[in-house]
This record gives structure tokens, C-alpha cells and sequence, in this order.
């Protein structure tokens, strides 16, 4: 039971939080567009879980990252940006697969993405990423990984590795059935996996692709039923419901000056992760991991410059 | 046999040349880059067999390409830029894979592409694709679509109609073992193709990729010796070496200012396929394309604004 005014303590290990699945090159079209006449498209550092490594690290605790990328100059552009911002890439993987890519056009109603997935996916279960995880506290994956083999097996066997070590493990559930494997239920299989994490972050989105639409208090009860230990389901403007499972707590949103919606789910789990590793109370990294998204929020860019999570901490006054 | 001084005499079809393969959207950096710093890309059309459509309709005859793109913006994209050109798109095809893409970040020294090879080796043999076919006097195609299944079969069947129905068939032997699948011997798999086709236009480095390095008459005896009909052995400055078999002959550039290299050879093609159409000799329509390849020379890009090849011939006197 993760009571909200417990603290969590961990071993001493090195890595605070260790991230798996996707880096990607996000390319990002200069321009709006609807006719498909956008001809340049900028490259950036991309893949959610390799956001929350930099983030983490900002804020002032330690990460690590596992993925797969290509042997060109996208998989050197990704590892030289890790590491520029001090990441632990000892358990990167270079695959004969290009790297993984998504091109966006951004466009005045809802962009659709193209993804390229080649290198991302091909990731193993190595005695190097099994070094990493065993020197980690944390480790964090999203739907990426698991929505095609071999990454797949080598999530599940992360988790079964994390269980008996005592490692905590954090989901994001962010289903989608375009990253997901042609012909195969994606949605049953991120049933299967709820029951096996101990903290779960879906948005009403993720929520709704996974049930169907029905009620927040409804959703979060779904999550709970299917296994899920710490359920937190965002609510966008409307904050956030949380619940263990025995009790459930509302919380606002701390943001007040809305620029960019990119990225800011990854700036709470950053927030949350670093109060958790912190010594923080569940309760004050759930505000924190609010403070962190907030203050995300008032800048453009998936990856922002942030400061140490103390500051957040009086910034808004948690 | 394919005499130097006759010419070739074609049955009343609608498109003069049906280029099949791949249509790509290229993205390339607009920096030159050694340390992968370049940020911007420009995206444009791209497609060697789908420049020459485009080509050979400004130099004043009838094409059509059947290539399979994904149904996204890239594709869309792509045949837009095929229909603005007057390019027949009926056998282009919509599947449920990503466009093809090759991202090159320029570089001082030889850029290295990153291939995303998703959509286009997934073409089929379908009704439409034969019916444009068998309404042709040409068919072209390049080692792209032969490198993976299922394109693979669809241009084995597609020769196989071609010779039924007397339709010429030119091959571009662009082997590189980047485009080949994986762990299966593109090389052999190659030389198995050149019997079966009427024009062959190697480089010098593609018949140096087939054969190994070794003199340009050795090199063109040896695809005579695998069955080609008419082999056009290009030497970059030096001009070409072509032989039918019983004849060969040597031609010179034409061109004086080069700007750009890109594309030449597909302006090449699509000189010789216009002579031909035209009803100029093998002898004149080596040369037309080697006026159309000197006018592209003096221009930056892939696909340029070609003149009527009646002007070509003026410019060159030829």
C-alpha cells in the first residue's frame, strides 16, 4: 500500500530513475500547413522516456537510459544529447536498423504524426541493461516498448527482473493504435501489464482509448480493478484524481500560464519521481510533480531548461 | 537486336514510358554537417524512376508510375508533385505502411543516407497496375523494388507480361547493398535480372558493386556475357561505352559546366526513352540523352525545368 503520507525508501543504488524504450528524432515541420505544402522540418531530441531522464536530472537526482538506435547520425545526434545533459547511457544499444523517427506536420487541426519505427523496437535484454537495472530505484517505460517484439519481451522481462528486486516500476499508459502492431490487440495486452507496475499516470485520453468514454471517478476505479497500485489520472485544465486504492485524493492544477502542451505529462512524472527519490511524502510529490508541469508549461519545446526541483518547491509554494 | 542506325517502331499506346518502383520524399539538411549539428532539413520529391516520368513529359512524351505510398501527407505529397507534372498516377498505391524516406544530412565528406523503407517495396500486382502496363511502350525501374518482396514478385511478374506483349523494359542496375535486405545476396540476385531486359545503364561504380573494379570494356562484356540487349556503360566525364552485342561504340559528354551531379543519370533515361519514343535512331537518342544530361549538369536539384527535347537537340546540335 503506497499511503500518501508515507515516504518511500530506497537501497543505495546509482541510478534514481532508469528509463527504457524509444529515443526518436522528432521532425517538426517550420510552418503550418494543411495542403502538405511544408517543405522544412526541423530535427529535435525526442521520446518520452528519454525526456524524463534529462528532466529528472535537471531537478537534481540521476538517470539512465536504455534504447535501441540506429549506427548513423541520428543514434549519434540522440547519445551525444544524452549525455550532453549528463545521462547514463552505459545501456543504449546500436542496432543495424535505422534510427526511429517521426515526422510531423504541424497543422491548424489535429497533425498527424508519421512514424518510422526501425532501430527503436529492436531492443534486447542484455547483461548491460540488466547491470543498469539492477543499479536503478526507478525504472519508467511507456506503450512504445511493449507494441512489438523483441522490445516487448525484454519490458516483461524488466518488470519480472524489477519484481524480485524490489525495484519500483512506473507506467504511462498512453495507448495508441497507430504505434501499436498491425492485426494484434494492443488494448488487452496494456490491461495485462496495469497489474504488474506500481505507478500508473493515464490522462482522460489514455483513459478513454483503453474503456471507452466514461466518468474520471469510473476510469480511475477501471485502472484499480485491473491491478494498478497508484493510480494517478490527469485531467488536464481540471488537475488530477489519485487513488491507492484505499483512498482517493483530488488535486489541482498548478498551472496558470498555458504556452506549450508539449511534454508536460513527462514534466510530471519528472516532478513526481524527483519528490519520491527526494524523500518527499507521496502526497508533496504529487503537488510537485504539478509544480514541475506548471512551470514547463510557460515554455515552448518538449524539454525545457529546468531548474533544481527545490526551487520549484518555492516557486509555488509546496 | 538493337541496331545503332534503326529505329524503333511501337504500337499505338497511351503512356510511353510506365516508370515502377519508388516514389520518396527526400529530406535533406540544408547545412553541411561533420558532427550532426545540422538542425534543418528541406523535404522534397524523390524517386529516381519517378523523376524520370517527369522528365520524359517535359521533354515532350507520355508517362505513368505505379509506386505504393502510405496514406499520409507524405503521400499525398508525392502525388500531388506526380499530377502537377501531368504524370499518370492511376496505378499508384495506397497502403496502411508509412511513405518511404531517405533523410541525408550533407556533409564535406560522402553523406550517409538513413533509409526509412516502408511504404514502397509494398507494391502489388494488381488489375490496375496490368492494365497500365499493357497500355505502354516502355517500362523502367531501378534496383529499389527488386530488393525486397513483395515488390520483388510484382516486377518479376511484370516482366514476365512485358515480354509476352513486346513492351520494352530498361533497367537502372543502382545495386548498393544499403537497399538490399538484409542477410540475401542482392548481387546474385541481380545479374539474374539483366537477361531479362532490353536496356541496361550501369556506372561505372554499379558495375564495380556487380563485378568488382576492372576495365570498362571488361566490365561491359560481362553483362553482355549475362544477357543484356543494349548496355550503356557510363564513365561520368569520359562519356559512355555502349554495345548491342555486335556493335560498340564510344560517346562523349556533352556537358561543360557541371553545377550538380544529382540526377544526371535519370536525365540521361529520359532522353534516350524520348529519342526513342520519338522516333530517332538508337545512335541519335544515345545522344539526345546526353543533351539532356548536360542541360540538368548546369542546374541545381534532382528534377529541373527540362526544355522540348526539339530544343535540346538545337542547343546541342544535335
Amino acid at each position: 500500500m503506497l499511503d500518501f503520507d508515507s515516504k518511500i525508501e530506497f537501497p543505495n543504488k546509482k541510478n534514481d530513475v532508469f528509463a527504457i524504450g524509444e529515443i526518436l528524432v522528432d521532425m517538426i515541420s517550420t510552418d503550418y500547413d494543411n495542403n502538405f505544402e511544408c517543405d522544412t522540418y526541423q530535427r529535435y531530441f525526442g521520446g518520452s522516456p528519454a525526456n524524463i531522464a534529462i528532466n529528472v536530472k535537471k531537478l537534481g537526482i540521476n538517470s539512465a537510459v536504455s534504447s535501441a538506435v540506429g549506427k548513423d547520425g541520428f543514434g549519434k545526434f540522440l547519445i551525444n544529447s544524452l549525455n550532453e545533459n549528463e545521462v547514463n547511457t552505459d545501456s543504449v544499444q546500436n542496432v543495424d536498423y535505422a534510427t526511429s523517427l517521426v515526422m510531423v506536420t504541424k497543422s491548424k487541426s489535429t497533425p498527424t504524426p508519421i512514424f518510422y519505427r526501425e532501430a527503436d523496437y529492436h531492443l534486447d535484454y542484455t547483461n548491460g541493461l540488466e547491470e543498469t537495472l539492477l543499479d536503478s530505484k526507478f525504472i519508467h517505460f511507456s506503450c512504445w516498448p511493449i507494441s512489438k517484439k523483441p522490445a516487448r519481451n525484454t519490458i516483461e522481462k524488466v518488470i519480472e527482473v524489477a519484481k524480485k528486486n524490489k525495484i519500483l516500476v512506473g507506467f504511462d499508459p498512453n495507448y495508441h493504435p497507430m504505434i501499436w502492431n498491425k492485426g494484434e490487440n494492443g488494448i488487452d495486452y496494456v490491461k495485462s501489464i496495469i497489474k504488474r507496475v506500481d505507478i500508473i499516470k493515464p490522462s482522460e485520453d489514455d483513459a478513454e482509448r483503453l474503456f471507452g468514454i466514461d466518468t474520471p471517478e469510473n476510469q480511475l476505479e477501471k485502472f484499480l480493478q485491473l491491478g494498478a497500485k497508484l493510480v494517478i489520472l490527469t485531467l488536464g485544465k481540471n488537475g488530477a484524481i489519485v487513488s491507492n486504492g484505499k483512498d482517493t485524493i483530488r488535486l489541482d492544477t498548478l498551472a496558470t500560464d498555458v504556452v506549450d502542451a508539449t511534454g508536460a505529462g513527462d514534466a510530471f512524472w519528472s516532478g513526481l519521481y524527483t519528490g519520491l527519490i527526494k524523500g518527499y511524502t507521496i502526497r508533496q510529490s504529487l503537488s510537485l510533480g504539478f509544480g514541475v508541469s506548471a512551470f514547463k508549461l510557460k515554455y515552448t519545446g518538449a524539454v525545457i531548461c529546468l531548474p533544481e526541483i527545490e526551487e520549484i518547491k518555492n516557486i509555488y509554494n509546496l
